[in-house]
């Protein structure tokens, strides 16, 4: 079959669009890893040969007066932004912010995305943690629930050793999203000449009863199935069931109501099985959870959940200090605030609060909040509602 | 010691005050039994000799126009008002708006307020069910998994029955908070000749697929437990752990965040134990619901959660209709839908979305939105704030 060259020249040019496109777009990233031969907690026990892994995007400036770092949510890691190899099914999770012109840009940013102490999910390929299913060298066997309690500001004190061996003297800002922005805050309260600007995303400055409530929630079940054994089932037979339902009831608490009726409706799991029909005939939703639920579960780990799940209860930027309002008044960052509407894990309402509180007390802070039809993950999904806040933030 | 007269005469008017007030408001009242030699389930399935309870306040006139019909929630049972003795602690659960001079006023209205099948609570010594829990004649042991599949619709095909041997010929209305709201539309759709008005209270025509969602994280708890031992456990130890994390996580879904902030803090559940020193230290929050799901669960069954939750979860209007149009045409009732803020399972912008479809299909609708920091609670908690709506409503 014969094209005319005009056709051709067409064809050609789309392709190259294409191609340049999925080039800028897709950075290749890579883990690395930060290792300590010892760290000492807020508790004052120590962790002997601690490693986390981290990513970074974009330069390191002469001055070295543009970094930018990232802090991951609850069941993340660092991997935010670009892919592994170019063949990864997706990019990191906020790449939609990050890269080349976007509001992290990194033609004028380096960015440096840290993991956490206890990670969520020890067993996927790309993360790099230390907890409670990792090697105690004193015994050469898992700690189980004999790793120390850990805390927030733990993870960011590890992150400030991080920075440090990098050569980081100074924080251009700080963000992240949910359990990041939770350290966000921890971040400026901690280190309040060490950072110039923080974007704490669908998080607040304390972790507040009701998701202290929701946590309990998210624990528990691990501890009804029999198979956790207090902790003690690695190289056995793992509390799976505990873990399913504990990452689908996550997964529904962090989600909206419109995000449930646009995607399942009141379909039925499958087109034989009526539910009025048998006890065990499920709902699509349902079905949905399970299918969620039992994908997370794959990388997840039981006792690292209920690690982080108490990391995240016992933060409040008033710990170690007087009051909160202590806590507040020694923050010099200037802070940007991003909330979801429909956060149930969140409110907007609390975000809002803390908000007047900062600007009452005298701080620089502003408020956004994103409209997105899933809940606490909006934090997530409706990130560029927020791109043109974030630039200009930045460069102001 | 010598008391002044006209100050003994004042103590004794006080007293009598009190008295007369508490006798007022405290009816007595006492549960009855509704009996079936048989009952054809929707699905076609009969279940031989069907109980349920049922409660009577005010009388019924002479022209018989003067019936309310209330419904009950998730779960509670019949007890609506009244108590059963004068030491009881506290009254029915909506009796600050039925009695002599409250909306439901039973000086005017003669009310009856019935249970449902497969009660939450059948091990409660005041509820009067037939469920899972009950004992199948034809084998002489409890039918546990075996019991049929049961839905809001037989739920008020019941009720129907237990009214017509009450000679009752019509309804003045019929009402119902939450699982009370979807026998309240159940009504109208089945029986629209039968009722003059409806009050759906936190609650929408059809189980939408967030409170699907959330209906099977209610269940899924118990099949975690070992003991409940695929609902064959009467008479050996029961799923106790799986019906308090069950209960639990009804008790926070039905919430808000205003209920957790002002009720705990972030105050530790023992001031000795810091929870950052210990995994197993809590937060207040967690001990109020562990505490709370042990209470509720000394009454309630696990199996009886399971069949009430599917009875829910299959709940829509458009059931045997067309279309869900079509069966809103079917009504003829007025109705007044009644949300709560902050309500995340039935959410009011659903309530509302609902009212708006009702009143473009030419229905007599009107909507009203309570406040409460108790989210979906509030549709018991602050009822009150529609006392007087509702007394219009039940005058026009």
């Amino acid at each position: 079959m014969r094209r005319p060259v005009r056709f051709m020249a067409l064809w050609w040019s789309v392709f190259l669009v294409i191609t340049s496109t999925a080039l800028a777009l897709e950075q290749i990233v890579e883990k690395k890893v930060f290792e300590l031969p010892e760290f000492t907690l807020v508790s004052g026990q120590k962790i002997p040969q601690v490693k986390v892994g981290y990513e970074t995007y974009g330069k390191m400036a002469p001055t070295g007066d543009n970094v930018i770092l990232i802090c991951h949510f609850y069941s993340g890691n660092s991997h935010a932004a670009g892919k592994y190899a170019p063949d990864d099914p997706a990019p990191g999770y906020w790449d939609v912010i990050i890269g080349p012109g976007k509001p992290l840009d990194t033609d004028k940013y380096f960015i440096v995305s840290s993991d956490t102490l206890c990670n969520l999910n020890p067993k996927h390929p790309k993360v790099v943690t230390t907890g409670p299913a990792s090697v105690n060298p004193a015994t050469g066997k898992p700690y189980g629930m004999s790793f120390p309690v850990v805390t927030i500001q733990d993870f960011v004190n590890l992150q400030y050793k991080l920075l440090q061996s990098l050569g980081v003297k100074k924080l251009k800002a700080v963000t992240g999203a949910s359990m990041g922005g939770l350290q966000t805050f921890q971040w400026i309260v901690s280190y309040p000449d060490f950072v110039e600007k923080a974007i704490p995303v669908i998080a607040t400055p304390r972790v507040h009863p009701w998701l202290l409530g929701w946590g309990k929630l998210w624990a528990d079940p691990i501890k009804l199935d029999p198979k956790w054994n207090n902790g003690d089932y690695y190289g056995k037979a793992e509390p799976v069931d505990g873990v399913i339902y504990s990452l689908m009831l996550t997964t529904m608490s962090a989600q909206g109501f419109e995000w449930a009726e646009k995607s399942f409706e009141r379909k039925w799991a499958s087109a034989e099985k009526d539910p009025l029909k048998a006890m065990e005939n499920d709902f699509l939703v349902h079905d949905a959870l399970q299918k969620a639920g039992a994908a997370r579960a794959q990388t997840a780990d039981a006792n690292s959940i209920l690690y982080l799940n108490k990391a995240c209860a016992l933060f409040d930027i008033a710990n170690g200090f007087p009051s909160y309002e202590d806590a507040v008044k020694a923050i010099k960052a200037k802070v940007l605030m991003i909330s979801a509407n429909n956060d149930l894990l969140f409110p907007p309402e609390q975000v809002k609060e803390h908000a007047e509180i900062f600007k009452k007390l005298g701080k620089d802070v502003s408020y956004l909040e994103l409209k997105s039809p899933n809940g606490h993950l909006g934090g997530l999904t409706a990130i560029t509602q927020a791109s043109e806040a974030i630039s200009k933030f930045l460069a102001q």
